[in-house]
């Protein structure tokens, strides 16, 4: 298919290559100049404005932050959509603001998909998962873009629009916890008056016991580098889906205290620095997202 | 080698089976009936007293609940030992405890390890991943049932005596916050007004996703019988070694506190009969554990 992807920073730059080896066609734009290098040299077709992105793909790609960028940056290209183009978000957006987004296209005839995109940095190889919310048959539309850009088995149809960014947003919210359990974890081996080796623990977890895990192998890749995190910030970034996911939960009179305090934990370690533990999340965070950690003296 | 396994539950058989199966010479003791005529079917030489156990075999492996019952076994066969004999403590003993008989049973020449066992009921067919403390070279004389019980790769020497229930002492504790997290993440998406497919859900995610681990594959496992949860009770079992894990993290000067967290849910649902959230962790502790599950009205 034709695709027309908007943003090609390391996520839409995974997204176009996995297309590309598939076989799409694949065009892209993104207001920075190194990201358009970076595109083009794995064969993206680069233009020159969103125009002519809009003209020569069928499906319209948008992975940007969250936020106005995404209503702005389809009110620009706007007045190029016919009804055969089809939109799809695949970045973390609110799931209230891709409903109205949906709503908004819908009146003008215009398909909007919302799409969870989990899988960071390996995603490149070995594909994503994607958790996809609107109309069925806009889905089914796009489904070969879909199935190249997702790991075997790894997309699927949530239901209404809103949906895969809702379901999205947890998932966010339990990859807060998951990440932060290990790190209690390993900060109390750590410390432990055993001088523990962490990297061959998480190496044993791996092999039979109840919590390995993805997340567990990324960890025992960081500590087969280094164990002892010196000069390293434990202030860990991000947090916007995850206070989503609290604040629905209290929409539905729930409760959900281990992502709270998973958020509450990162939102501390901005103004502390962090610990040990903390530095192990932001690590794992640099791993699968890409995601900067600070340096201290 | 010679392995005299006391305690045939549901671990100690899977022990047995797969000492048995890579060729070990397997002796068995246990009070209950049942568990003896079981642990028979699958070949093990049943002893008719722990006298007759501790002279056949070679390493004495305890597979038994925490607690007075581990040093009230050891002072019955202590007077038939000899100094050519291995205990092991495959249980959920906590470290301290191993720690004072590794000591009490040096003085007599007797060497002591502690093993963390992790894997549950699956471990049968794939293996376990075992975590050893105490003298090295006893654990060297071990290996070879080392090898024939774990996954592949799946046994390490952690060190000194404790270190291999304190390891396994964390590994619980981190196991309940994961758990927990995927808990507070699916009663969200039971509970919203999108009407989601967990089945679907969890199947997605275990394809590319960052949160993909063992839990999960059991969480599909689950959701693939039933997504209601009809006739269940919420109320959660377990949580010695979690409590012990925040005691040590607290002794260290260190917080964990949604190890702390998770182990209160388990406490309050004993109590208040839990909600949606927990009563997928009792159905989770089950499937890998064989924990029982209530059935409510």
């Amino acid at each position: 298919m034709k695709l027309g992807i908007i943003g090609l920073g390391k996520m839409g730059n995974s997204i176009a290559y996995r297309a590309l080896i598939e076989g799409h066609d694949v065009f892209g734009f993104d207001i920075d100049k190194d990201s358009l290098k970076h595109a083009q040299e794995i064969g993206v077709k680069v233009s020159s404005s969103l125009s002519e992105l809009v003209l020569y793909s069928e499906v319209i790609w948008l992975m940007l932050p969250a936020g106005k960028i995404i209503d702005e940056t389809i009110e620009k290209f706007l007045p190029d959509l016919n009804n055969k183009k089809i939109i799809v978000d695949g970045g973390n957006s609110n799931f209230q603001d891709s409903v109205l987004r949906f709503q908004k296209l819908k009146k003008l005839g215009i398909e909007f998909l919302d799409c969870g995109v989990s899988g960071g940095l390996q995603g490149r190889e070995i594909g994503f998962c994607l958790m996809i919310g609107g109309q069925k048959s806009a889905f089914e539309q796009v489904v070969p873009i879909f199935e190249s850009i997702s790991a075997k088995n790894g997309f699927a149809y949530m239901g209404p629009s809103g949906s895969g960014h809702y379901v999205k947003m947890v998932h966010n919210g339990i990859e807060y916890a998951l990440l932060q359990a290990y790190s209690e974890g390993f900060n109390i081996l750590k410390n432990s008056e055993y001088r523990l080796n962490l990297e061959k623990i998480s190496d044993v977890w791996l092999h039979g016991s109840i919590i390995r895990s993805w997340i567990l192998e990324l960890t025992h890749k960081i500590f087969l580098k280094d164990q002892d995190f010196k000069g390293i910030s434990g202030q860990i970034g991000g947090g916007q889906t995850g206070a989503w996911a609290i604040q629905e939960a209290y929409k539905l009179g729930l409760n959900s205290p281990l992502i709270e305090k998973s958020l509450e934990i990162r939102q501390l370690s901005q103004k502390t620095g962090g610990d040990y533990g903390t530095k192990l999340v932001a690590l794992l965070r640099h791993e699968f997202g890409g995601h900067e950690v600070k340096k201290i003296d």
